[in-house]
C-alpha cells in the first residue's frame, strides 16, 4: 500500500525479562481483564426466556431490534443461496474451496479407531463412536463476517455424520445473509440456515423455536452476549453443550536472531487487529533484533487499515527479550498460548519441548492467518491459558465415545467376585447382589 | 442373606407406553429436578475465597467443622499408607489389583496415534498429545468411600503421562483417610493425598495452598457442594477445567420375555440404591415379564441394606410396556441414559441403533456393576441426559490434542494467495498482509 499516512507510534515497550521479579513477570503476562458482565449475562438470560416463551415471533423481533432488519422467513432459501453464489468471484469460489478440502484432509485423519479388547477372558470391553444427533453452527456476520468460521465447524460436523446440522448467521441491513457464509456452508453440506444472531441465535438453536430446530451441541465464535448465552444454555441441562470457553484471541512468537523483524512484526499485527481485546507477545533472545522489530510494527501499522484496534490491543502487547531460547519456550509453557510461533532456527526441533498451546506454527514460512483459513487445522482454539486444560475443536468434538461390555458366563464367574468385593468395601449391597444373583444361577 | 424383614413395597408402577400421550410421556420419562441450589452455590462460593484468602488454615478450619477432624499435617505420610495397607484383607487387595488391571488395560488401548499429514504440496499438518501437567483427582469418603473412583481417573492420569496426579479425600472422624482409597491410591502411583473434602479441597485443588499444589483439572464425584465448586473454578480462567458435569445416576433396563425377571429386578435396585435422586427404568415389551419384575423388586427390596434410600429412589423409577424392543431403543435414544443395560436375546445385534448412552451392558451375563469395578471401562460416565453431547471419561481426558503446521516457500507460495483472498473477503488487512509479505520476499 502507498498511500501515505501519517506515522503511528504503537508505544509498545521492551522489556528485559531476567531484569523482572517474580511479580513484574505476572504482571507483564498478565491477560487482558474479561469483565463479569453481569448486564450481559442478565441481558443474555432475558434474551432466552422471551425466544423460550415466544419462538419465533422473539427471533423477528429481536432480529429487528439488533439487526435492523425485518424478516418474514428466517430460513435462507435456495433463491438466496443461489444469489449469494453470484455475489461472489471466482478467485473468492476457489480460495474457500481450497480451504475447505485441506480442512477436510486433516480432520478426515482423525476419525477415532474403534476399541475392542478382552480385558480378562470373557470380559469383552469396547469403545464406539457415535455423531452428535444435531449439531448448531453458530457464524457472527456484521462488521467481521467469517466464512472461515463456517468451514471450522461445518467440515468435521459433516465428516463426523452429525445427520441434523444447522447454522445461524445474523442477517445484514437488507434482510439478506452475508454471502461467502452462504457460499460456505453450502459447499461445506450445510443447507439449513437460519438468518438469526446473537443470543437470540443460541437460544433457539438450545430450545428450539417452531423454525429452528432444536439442537445437542452449539460451535462457533461470537460476541459477549453470544458466549454469555452459550454458557447459560450449557448450565442447563435441558440446553445445548458448547464448544470451547471463550476469550480473546493472542498470539506468542518466539524469535531468534535468524528471523527477519519484517516477518515478526506483521505476525504480531496479524494476531492484534482481530480485537481490542487481543494480545501479542514476542520472546526474542536479541536485543537488536527487537528494536528492530518494534521500528517494523510503527512502519506497518501506518500502512494497516484496522489502526484503531491495533492501537488498542497493542496496549496489552509485550516484547520481552530473554537470555535463550529455552528460557522463552518455558515462559510459553507457562502462559500457554492460543497460537505460537517458532521462528527459530531449525524450528522443528524445539516442538518436543512446547507442552501448552493451541496451535504452533514452525518456521518463517507458517504465518498464523496460513491456520486461521486454510493449511487444514481448525482455528478453533483454547485461548486465555486454556491450552493448559482444553484442546482446539477436532473431529472428537462432533462425536460421541460410548463404551460397550459383555460377558460371558466364564467371564462372569471368573471376574464377578472381584465386583462383589470392591461393592462390599463401599458398602454397596445391591451392587453385590445384582453380580451374586447370577453367580448362583451359574453354580446352580 | 437370610434376615427375616417385614415385606418393603416399591409401589412401583407399570405404565403402558402405547397409551401415553405426547405429555404423559415426557413426565414419565422426566428426570429427577436438580435444585437451582443457590444456597450451595453460595456457601460454595465462601469456602472457595476462604481457601483462597487464608490457604491450609482454612482448609485445617474447614476439615474440623465438616469432618470433625482435628489435622496438624493434610498430607498422608508413608505410615498412614503402610497402615492402610495393613488394614485391608488379602482378597480386598487382589479385588483392587484386578480392577487396576483391567481398567489400565482397556485404557491403555485408547492412546491417539500422531497424525502427520500433507494437506497439500509443502503443507505439512500434525496433532500431538500433549499430557496435562497437573490433575486434582477427587474421592469422596465419609458414608460411602469409593476405592473405584480412584481407579477411574487415577489409571488414565497415570497412562496419560500426567506429571502432577494429586488426590484429595475427607479424612474420617479420627483423622485418617480411608484405607481402601489409600491403597488404591498407591496401586495407581499416586503419592499426593490430602485430607481435605468437600468445596475446600476443589478449591485447593484449583488455586492452590502451602501444601497442596495448584492443578489444571479436577476429576471426580463429590456431594452437591463438590459439584457447586467444580462449576465454580471451572467459570474461572485462574482455576481449574472439570472432567463432566454432574447428575443423579441413573439405569435404563431394555428387557424381553427371554430375560430374567430376577436378574432385571436386581440390576434396577443396584442402580437405586446410589442417592435418592437415582433413576432406574425398565421398558420391556411382555407384561407378564413386567409383573415378575415387580414381584422380584418387592421381594429383594426387603432384605437390601439401603433399604431408605431404595424407596425414595424408586419413586421416580417407573416400568413402561412397549410394543416391542424397537420402541424401546428409540425410547433410550431420546432418553440418553449414563447406563443401558439390555437383556435381550441376540442383544448385540442392536447395538449398531443405540446412539445414545453413556455405557452399554450386553446380555444376561453382564450387570452393571462390572463396568462400575473391574471389567475395564470407566463409570464416570455422562448421566441426566448428557449422552447426547458429552462421552465418558477416557484417557482423552487428561491429555490435549496440540495442533503444528510448517510450510515450506513452495508450500506457502501455493498456498498463500488462498490465504490472502480469504481474509481480504473477512475484512482482515493484517491477516492479509502477514502472508503477502512472504510471499514478496519469495518472489525476489
Amino acid at each position: 500500500m502507498s498511500v501515505a499516512a501519517t506515522t503511528v507510534k504503537s508505544n509498545l515497550t521492551t522489556q528485559i525479562w531476567a531484569t523482572l521479579d517474580q511479580a513484574a513477570r505476572r504482571r507483564v503476562l498478565q491477560r487482558p481483564a474479561q469483565d463479569s458482565q453481569g448486564d450481559i449475562i442478565a441481558d443474555a438470560r432475558d434474551i432466552i426466556a422471551m425466544v423460550r416463551a415466544e419462538g419465533d415471533t422473539a427471533l423477528r423481533r429481536l432480529t429487528r431490534r439488533f439487526d435492523g432488519a425485518q424478516l418474514e422467513q428466517l430460513r435462507v432459501d435456495t433463491h438466496e443461496f443461489a444469489a449469494a453464489h453470484a455475489a461472489l468471484s471466482s478467485p473468492q469460489h476457489t480460495a474457500i474451496r481450497r480451504a475447505i478440502e485441506n480442512v477436510r484432509r486433516f480432520h478426515a485423519a482423525q476419525e477415532l479407531a474403534e476399541i475392542d479388547v478382552e480385558t480378562s477372558p470373557g470380559v469383552r470391553c469396547q469403545r464406539v463412536t457415535r455423531a452428535i444427533a444435531a449439531v448448531g453452527l453458530y457464524v457472527p456476520s456484521g462488521s467481521a463476517p467469517l466464512p472461515s468460521a463456517v468451514i471450522m465447524s461445518a467440515v468435521p460436523a459433516q465428516l463426523a455424520g452429525c445427520p441434523q446440522r444447522v447454522l445461524c448467521t445474523p442477517p445484514q441491513r437488507d434482510g439478506r445473509a452475508n454471502a461467502a457464509i452462504l457460499v460456505a456452508a453450502e459447499l461445506c453440506d450445510v443447507h439449513t440456515v437460519f438468518k438469526v444472531g446473537g443470543a437470540q441465535a443460541i437460544a433457539a438453536l438450545a430450545y428450539g423455536t417452531q423454525s429452528v430446530p432444536k439442537v445437542d451441541k452449539i460451535f462457533g465464535p461470537g460476541n459477549a452476549w453470544v458466549t454469555a448465552a452459550k454458557q447459560l444454555v450449557a448450565a442447563d441441562p435441558a440446553g445445548a453443550a458448547l464448544d470451547l470457553p471463550a476469550g480473546p484471541s493472542e498470539v506468542m512468537v518466539i524469535a531468534d536472531a535468524t528471523a527477519r523483524a519484517d516477518f515478526v512484526a506483521a505476525d504480531l499485527l496479524a494476531q492484534a487487529e482481530h480485537d481490542p481485546m487481543s494480545q501479542s507477545i514476542l520472546l526474542i533472545d536479541s536485543a537488536d533484533l527487537a528494536a528492530a522489530v518494534l521500528a517494523q510494527i510503527d512502519q506497518q501499522l501506518t500502512k494497516r487499515l484496522r489502526r484503531t484496534i491495533l492501537l488498542q490491543s497493542l496496549k496489552q502487547s509485550r516484547i520481552l527479550i530473554t537470555d535463550s531460547i529455552a528460557t522463552a519456550v518455558e515462559i510459553a509453557n507457562d502462559y500457554a498460548p492460543e497460537h505460537l510461533i517458532l521462528q527459530v532456527d531449525n524450528a522443528r526441533s524445539w516442538l518436543e519441548r512446547i507442552r501448552n498451546a493451541g496451535s504452533v506454527f514452525l518456521g518463517p514460512w507458517t504465518p498464523e492467518p496460513m491456520g486461521d483459513y486454510c493449511s487444514g487445522t481448525n482455528h478453533v482454539l483454547p485461548t486465555y491459558g486454556y491450552a493448559r486444560a482444553y484442546s482446539g475443536l477436532s473431529l472428537l468434538d462432533f462425536s460421541k465415545r460410548m463404551t460397550v461390555q459383555e460377558l460371558t458366563p466364564a467371564g462372569l464367574s471368573d471376574l464377578g467376585p472381584t465386583a462383589i468385593e470392591l461393592a462390599e468395601l463401599e458398602g454397596l449391597d445391591a451392587h453385590a447382589h445384582a453380580v451374586a444373583i447370577r453367580l448362583n444361577a451359574l453354580q446352580r
